[in-house]
C-alpha cells in the first residue's frame, strides 16, 4: 500500500477517535491569555536574569556547544552548571544532557542494560522508552503498587536490577513515596532511580527535589534526573549520583555519546536559576501555596483533582472531547491550560492540567476561578 | 551484588580494553587548539549574525520554551524556523524537535511503528535506538548492501515497512547512494528516512542536503531529518516530510509530544544560520573543498581514508590505544580532532574524525598537515 495512504487511514481513526492534535504557536504576549498550562512553576522563563545569563553565554560561547559533550561539546560553563546542579541537590555528581528525555534514556538504558527494569505505571513516557532501550526485562506496577515492584524484584534473576519512578507524577501531580521505595531498592540491592522533573526547584527547601526533602540525598544507589527546562526556565537534563553512575553514563550512555551537547544560552540560563533558588528561597513555597489555592477553588466546584504535590493541579474530565471543550472554555474566558488526552493519560482521565506559578497574582487568581466556574457547567452539559 | 560494585567492576573492565571516557571542558579560547573536531562545519557557531538573532530570541520570547510543542512550547518564531527549513530543503512541511537525536527517534518510531523497519549498519545511534523503539520487526542490513535491503523489503508481512539510512555517514563521511535506496522504497511501497545531519549546509547548492542535490526533494514518501546543531551552529532538530508524516509526528510522535519545545535562543540562532546559507552559496563550497584538501594530506601520508562525500575526514588508525595516541600528538601539535573507539566505531576501526570547516585558512591548513605527519609516525609505531 502507498505509504501516505496508510497514515492517512490512520489520520483519520484519530480525527474519529478525537485524538488529533494542532499547534497553536503562541505571540510574545502569550496570545494575551493568562498562563496556566506552561512548566515555568517559578515564572523564571523571562526572568531578566536568566535571559542577560543566556545572552552573555552565547556571546562568550557562541550558538551551539559544536559537538558531543566527549568531543568538543564540553565547556567550563557545561562544568559549572554541573558542580550547581550536585551542590543544589547534595549529589556527589551531575551529568547535564541536552534535554530531560534524553537524561532519562541515557540513565534508565545504561544503568539498567540487561537487567531488571521495574517501572511505575504513572511514569513519564521518556522513562517508558527508556526502559524499551534498556534491552532487559521490564516489569511494569501498577502505579505505586509497593507489593507489586517487591514481588518483581524478589523474583530477579539479572545480575542488574533497578527501579524507576516519577518523583511527582507529570499529570496527576501526586507524589511518589520516595521513602518506601528507596528501602525496597537498598534491600534487593536495586539502584533507583527517581525523575525529579516536576520536583526539583519546587519540592523541599530551596527546591531541592524529593530526594533531598526526606533527606536521602546521600544514599548511593539513589539516581535522579533533573530537567533544566521547567523550574529551572531553560532547556536541558542531567543526571545527579555517585561517581560510579556518572562515569558509566559518560562511558556508555548513547544519549549522552552520540548527542550534540547542550547550547551554552540554555547552560547558562540554568545556572542564573539554581542561583536563584539560593537566594530566593520563598519561590518554591509561593509555588506550592498557589498550587493548593487552584485545587481548592477545583474542588470547590466540584471537579475531581488532588491535592499536588507541587506545582501540578488536574482536573480530571472523562472524555477527550469534554477536555478539549473544556480548555476551549478556559480560552474565552482568558486562560491557557493544558489539556491532556490519551496517550498521554489512561483511556477515560482525559483532564485539564493547571500549574501554578510562583508569580501568580490575587488578581489571576479571580481570573482563573471564573474560568474554572465555567468549566464546571462544561462538566455537568457533558 | 551492591549495584554501585557493580558500577564498579564494569568500569574495570572498559578500562582494561582502552574504552574509559573523559569530559574535557574547553576554554572559552578552545584552549588554544585549532579546531578540528567540532561539527560547526560552516564555522557559524560563533559567528555574530547567529549570536544577535539568538539574544533576540532570549530577549523577546524569553530562555525556555515553557513546554511542550502542544502545550506551551510553540512559538511564532518556531513556525518561521519550520517555514524557513521547509523552504530550504524543498519540503512541504518541516517539524522542529529539541534535538536531533530526538527527531529521529520520533520519525522512525512513530512512522515504523509496528511495521518492518530495513536499517543500515552505519546508521548513527539515535537511529539504532529509533527502530527498537518502533516495536516493530528489524532488519539491520550490511553497510550499503542494497540487496540485503531489497530482500528484507520483499519478505515483508507487515502493513507498513520504513527504509532508513544516515545521508552522509557520520564517521566514516561518505554518502548512501540515496538515489537506488529511494527507487527501492518506491517499488516496495516503503517510506524511506534519510538523515541529513552531516549534509545539510555541507551538500549540494546551498547546502540544501543529499536528497535535494539529487532532485528527489519532492518524492512524498521521501522523509529527512536534520540538525540544526551541526552546520547550522545551534542546538536541535527537525522533520522534514510531506502534511501526512508531519500531522502523524505531531499526534503520536512520543519524543515530539512529550518533550519540552526547543529553546527560543537556538532557534533564533538556526534561522539565522538559513539565512547565511541562501546569502552566501560560497560556505558549502568551501567546507567541500577544504575537506577535500584534509583527505589528500591523509593519503599522501600514507594513512587511510576516505574521499569525502562532506565535511567528515576520518583516519583509520585501528586498535583504540593508537587512536588515542593518534590523538594526543595532534593535541600537542596544536589541533584538537575527534577521537572514536568502540561502540562508536567497529572493533578494530577506531580512527580520528577530522572535520573541515568553511573558515579554515591555509595557515591551518600548514599546521594540520604538521600534526597529522606525526600522527603517521605513530601509526607505524604502534
Amino acid at each position: 500500500m502507498d505509504p501516505l495512504a496508510g497514515l492517512r487511514r490512520a489520520a483519520g481513526e484519530r480525527a474519529a477517535a478525537g485524538l488529533r492534535r494542532t499547534l497553536r504557536p503562541r505571540t510574545p504576549d502569550d496570545d494575551g491569555l493568562l498562563d496556566l498550562a506552561s512548566n515555568d512553576y517559578l515564572g523564571l522563563a523571562r526572568d531578566p536574569r536568566l535571559i542577560e545569563a543566556a545572552v552573555a553565554a552565547a556571546r562568550e560561547w557562541g550558538t551551539g556547544s559544536t559537538g558531543s559533550r566527549l568531543v568538543t561539546g564540553s565547556t567550563r560553563l557545561h562544568e559549572a552548571l554541573e558542580t550547581a546542579l550536585a551542590e543544589l541537590c547534595g549529589a556527589e555528581r551531575a551529568l547535564v544532557f541536552s534535554s530531560g528525555y534524553l537524561a532519562n534514556l541515557g540513565a534508565v538504558a545504561a544503568l539498567g542494560r540487561g537487567g531488571l527494569v521495574v517501572s511505575d505505571a504513572g511514569n513519564h513516557a521518556s522513562i517508558v522508552d527508556a526502559c524499551r532501550l534498556a534491552r532487559g526485562r521490564v516489569v511494569v506496577a501498577p502505579r505505586g503498587d509497593l507489593e507489586a515492584m517487591e514481588k518483581a524484584l524478589a523474583g530477579r534473576t539479572e545480575e542488574r536490577a533497578l527501579l524507576v519512578t516519577d518523583a511527582v507524577f507529570s499529570v496527576d501531580g501526586d507524589l511518589a513515596d520516595v521513602a518506601a521505595l528507596a528501602e525496597l531498592a537498598r534491600r534487593y540491592e536495586a539502584l533507583l532511580v527517581v525523575d525529579e522533573a516536576h520536583a526539583l526547584g519546587v519540592v523541599g527547601e530551596h527546591g531541592r527535589g524529593a530526594v533531598h526533602s526526606i533527606g536521602l540525598f546521600r544514599e548511593s544507589h539513589i539516581v535522579r534526573t533533573i530537567t533544566l527546562s521547567k523550574s529551572l526556565g531553560s532547556q536541558g537534563g542531567a543526571v545527579l549520583g555517585a561517581p560510579e553512575v556518572i562515569e558509566t553514563l559518560i562511558d556508555t550512555g548513547r544519549s549522552f555519546i552520540f548527542d550534540t551537547g547542550l547550547a551554552p544560552a540554555c547552560v547558562g540560563a540554568a545556572l542564573a536559576a539554581v542561583d536563584i533558588l539560593h537566594s530566593q528561597p520563598e519561590l518554591p513555597v509561593r509555588t506550592r501555596a498557589r498550587a493548593s489555592e487552584l485545587a481548592a477553588v477545583v474542588r470547590e466546584l466540584g471537579l475531581e483533582t488532588r491535592e499536588p504535590a507541587g506545582a501540578v493541579v488536574p482536573v480530571v474530565l472523562g472524555a477527550p472531547e469534554t477536555a478539549l471543550a473544556a480548555a476551549a472554555t478556559c480560552a474565552e474566558h482568558g486562560v491557557r491550560v493544558g489539556c491532556f488526552r490519551p496517550p498521554s493519560v489512561p483511556e477515560g482521565r482525559s483532564c485539564l492540567r493547571l500549574t501554578a506559578r510562583a508569580n501568580l497574582s490575587s488578581d489571576d487568581l479571580a481570573v482563573i476561578r471564573h474560568a474554572l466556574t465555567a468549566v464546571a457547567e462544561v462538566k455537568v452539559r457533558a
